[in-house]
């Protein structure tokens, strides 16, 4: 039986052939895996438009994204320093979380699940808070799809002259992004989201002199930052087992993002599969939890329909059934339910998932 | 061009089955996904030769094994707790290393390369030691390939009312080792060791009561042991995204390791391995670093040949152009390399491995 087509933000479908890389297994501390790893991590900081001359540099992190955030958070803000977090859905409130259990002095300032964080708004935050040092924020907000204005307020929280930390998971290779015209210190994400490759790890792409900066910061041995890239500059190796299967997944799905003409190109499919989705959902009645102008095109949250016989996990189940994964909602005030629109997907895709919707929802009126 | 056979700690060589599993990609919340995982938590109490009628759990945890043992060090033991290392090795001493870092009240008790914490010896340092809520030791030690006396430390241990963690990463699968009538809190592994999978997670398995008493203690939300087992118990799911692929060769590897006939035929194999490898190197004049009554069958570590052309970086390059991958030591006392005898190798290959050795070693005399 053919596995569903994944309609969510991760782990998503990716190519046969991202997944055909992983038929091989290589020794972690070989000069072909250091030379793969090395390669990939030119490729990521190519792939934001920066270089290593400009003053970038790329951490690979075993784990989860989340794995990679805590290890940002845990090994750069220091001792005596404070965090603030510019949050409007579950994934900035989880930087909060992760912050506080470390014992780091932290503001977690919200705004509601379908409004950005507002430029004026953090600027006074951000003068209120002088001994503040760090503050992040999510680029594309999961919880609803919301794109936030990286940019404008990267301006604002350089002026301040503090830190700047952005939770780009969902985001990175999928939104036009150019890191060079930024002002962010540490940009943390996954491969296994816009760049179509299997989950295992993530990356942080950082600022060399913030990095350098971090000495003797971390509060966690697995999780260090700067020891994970003095260990990558070293030897080229990573300090503990790596997944090797999925780096060379990684690999693989990097080339696959070239030969589809780069971050542009899968911009624009994303663009495509979105607005697929929109049209035909908005054609069988259903309503967008978020207003167009700040709808990202990674996922997009809907309403429940008003019918009294939906039940989302039946809905599920039936969709399943026709071969579509569909994700539940995440919003804390209403009832909604997520559909993904990257990975290896594309329009046709997306037009036989609004058929199968159709299908159902006739299925569930009967 | 074939990839080398690998004859390393791990990552290692994988049977194309197990690689083959990883050919899917899976919703990570999809009933399918919450499936396979209740299903490799409950084998791996089986092959421990527990159950969770008998008060033990599984949790696996994103990483690779080193996250896994700071997931543990980090989430059981209490703020005003002190752990106590029993430590012949690298890795041994990581774990005073991480609990330091953590600012845990940490003993580092260290014995030779080549010899087991003595029980007499630990059992002083316990009463020496009467605010020592936890000790810890490495099972099989890679640094050598010493097997350490985990059943009478553990009667000690218990004795003495502390808890027992247990970093069982290179033997768990390969060494016989029966939970239920060992005195084992924590035991930490991982499935690319005698599991035979790919790496990007660890596993715990733990006294269920132990664990249920950790509440308020984890330093850390992506390394949190509780609440991480609170999730798999609750909805079946991981709290952050899952290494689906590596998950799904885990499984497999796992029916391959029954197919093979458990844990006992396994020990058999590397047994088999060991002798193969030991016999072969004696006649090549290799003298291994340990007696032969510590030796484990799951790696070995060799002396530098009395032999002034001998470069390890060379030996090394040699071998792998003849297909295998050996790994350097990591002793702090003397120059040498290791062998490793674990993953999806045999007999024959081990053979083949000594006649390679034979030929670089007569290119070298040349």
């Amino acid at each position: 039986m053919k596995d569903p087509l994944l309609f969510t933000p991760g782990p998503l479908t990716t190519s046969a052939t991202v997944k055909a890389a992983m038929q091989r297994d290589i020794g972690s501390r070989d000069a072909d895996f250091i030379e793969l790893v090395a390669g990939i991590r030119s490729e990521l900081l190519r792939i934001a438009g920066v270089s290593r001359e400009q003053g970038y540099e790329t951490v690979l992190m075993q784990g989860s994204g989340t794995f990679g955030l805590e290890s940002v958070i845990s090994s750069v803000v220091p001792r005596q320093g404070r965090f603030v977090v510019l949050a409007n859905g579950a994934y900035g409130e989880r930087m909060a979380t992760i912050a506080e259990r470390l014992g780091i002095s932290t503001r977690l300032a919200c705004w509601p699940e379908n409004e950005s964080p507002q430029p004026a708004a953090v600027q006074r935050l951000i003068e209120e808070e002088p001994g503040a040092t760090h503050v992040a924020m999510v680029h594309c907000e999961t919880t609803t799809g919301i794109l936030n204005p990286v940019d404008e307020i990267a301006r604002i929280v350089k002026a301040g002259d503090r830190e700047f930390i952005v939770d780009a998971m969902s985001s990175f290779g999928g939104v036009s992004l150019d890191l060079s015209k930024l002002e962010i210190d540490y940009l943390i994400s996954s491969p296994n989201k816009c760049l179509e490759s299997v989950p295992g790890f993530s990356f942080v792409l950082a600022r060399r002199q913030a990095l350098e900066a971090t000495k003797g910061r971390a509060r966690s041995v697995s999780l260090d930052l700067l020891a994970q890239w003095e260990a990558l500059e070293g030897n080229g190796q990573f300090r503990f087992t790596p997944p090797t299967h999925a780096l060379l997944a990684f690999a693989r799905a990097l080339e696959e993002l070239s030969e589809e003409g780069g971050v542009s190109a899968r911009v624009a499919r994303y663009r495509a599969n979105h607005e697929t989705l929109r049209r035909g959902m908005h054609r069988l009645g259903f309503v967008e939890c978020l207003p167009a102008e700040r709808q990202s095109d990674i996922i997009m949250a809907f309403r429940y329909p008003d019918n009294p016989n939906f039940r989302f996990e039946d809905f599920y189940r039936r969709l399943r059934a026709h071969g579509f994964l569909i994700y539940p909602g995440k919003l804390s005030q209403s009832d909604c339910f997520r559909i993904g629109t990257i990975g290896r997907i594309n329009e046709d895709d997306l037009g036989d998932l609004i058929a199968a919707i159709g299908e159902v929802l006739d299925e569930i009126r009967r």
